[in-house]
């Protein structure tokens, strides 16, 4: 798979992009991740890439000719599945996502200022906009790196054991319940006698009913429908 | 305000902390943010900060005594109003807890694995736990950051012009609507002209029928909540 990431402050982008499961995946070549910053497409002489909106009002507005101009070249160079934006606006993002798009073959991200980009933009080269939430951010790169982090997750070899993502929350529906690791007893908090039983059908009856619970009492709309499937 | 965020793999942390409207805030001794590494507090041999989970299974789960070593230092040299966790069961994270948030003191964030925390930890020392939705992360550190940035900008002198945060989504309940700047007209696409006619009334009005009409189609549980105040 290859990303790609257009920002105005692509330098945000680097350290999360660097290490842990996104750099360890980068660096064994399981993924392709590529930014671009805007700057570098404006045609304007002093490199800009926002200006006033029009009628008024506070904040910058991230202007079409340089968003334009780099995702046309990056086109020129090959098909993408999704060219995705973030915005308050946007669909709500997803476990289901995640796994949809984690079989693309190129997707491309464009990362908003917090006020928004020029809407030509959004009527015409965004396939895709999600959200992350009922809040404000300062931009999408954030929100990017958490889609991209969700999604590389999920390629072939990049979590040491293939088993694991597909026991987190929401893949069965579920919230994932408690866990624990050693010491069994931490300053006399102790862990659940059952987990240390090695009694395997006993571990797996108790970690469905920790699960239904924790579901039921935080997210009742996941649990009506795990129980109406 | 001063935030500390405690992460197993800080690394990730330096660049959205570094640049942009937080690293200018910190620049500008705005808000002050320290960032902490699990290891340096661990008392095992090879500074580990994970195990296996009790009961089997996929994935590594951080051990309580480098967590609580860490926390009760930062403790012991000022009071923290939250201490907060990010996780899928979490409550939602939205405007008004970036709000509220926002005038606080000291804040503390401890960033999960993916796989999660030992629950002893959540129990004993968490004070509130947050979800950005319903799809899994590799960490806690990008939901972090999201929220420090979230809670940044609402800062007192961080952003530019005092009134642009007033002006956000979510801040009077309803999704903001579409944003044009120069030029008025791009290929052939033009901004409507309404918001070039120099008429404030007109524009205001405009923007509130935009505004209503985009939260009434993709959000219509906010447009009711809305109609209802």
């Amino acid at each position: 798979m290859r990303i790609d990431i257009i920002s105005a402050v692509p330098q945000v982008l680097k350290s999360p992009l660097s290490h842990s499961i996104v750099g360890r995946a980068r660096d064994n070549e399981l993924v392709e991740i590529h930014t671009h910053d805007l700057r570098g497409y404006s045609e304007d002489k002093h490199n800009k890439v926002d200006d006033y909106p029009y009628g008024g009002g506070a904040g910058m507005v991230l202007t079409p000719q340089p968003i334009f101009s780099c995702i046309e070249e990056l086109q020129s160079q090959r098909t993408y599945d999704e060219i995705i934006f973030t915005a308050p606006d946007g669909e709500s993002f997803e476990q289901k996502d995640a796994n949809t798009l984690s079989v693309q073959k190129n997707l491309m991200f464009l990362c908003g200022h917090y006020k928004g980009v020029d809407q030509r933009v959004r009527d015409t080269l965004i396939t895709q906009t999600y959200s992350l939430g009922d809040f404000v951010l300062s931009g999408g790169e954030l929100p990017a790196m958490a889609m991209v982090d969700s999604i590389v997750r999920l390629l072939p070899g990049v979590l040491g054991d293939a088993e694991s993502a597909l026991t987190d929350s929401f893949q069965n529906d579920l919230l994932e319940g408690p866990v624990y690791t050693r010491p069994a007893d931490f300053r006399g908090m102790e862990v659940p006698a059952v987990l240390r039983s090695g009694d395997h059908q006993k571990v797996k009856e108790w970690r469905l009913t920790k699960s239904l619970e924790r579901t039921k009492q935080v997210r009742p709309d996941m649990y009506e429908k795990f129980r109406n499937e």
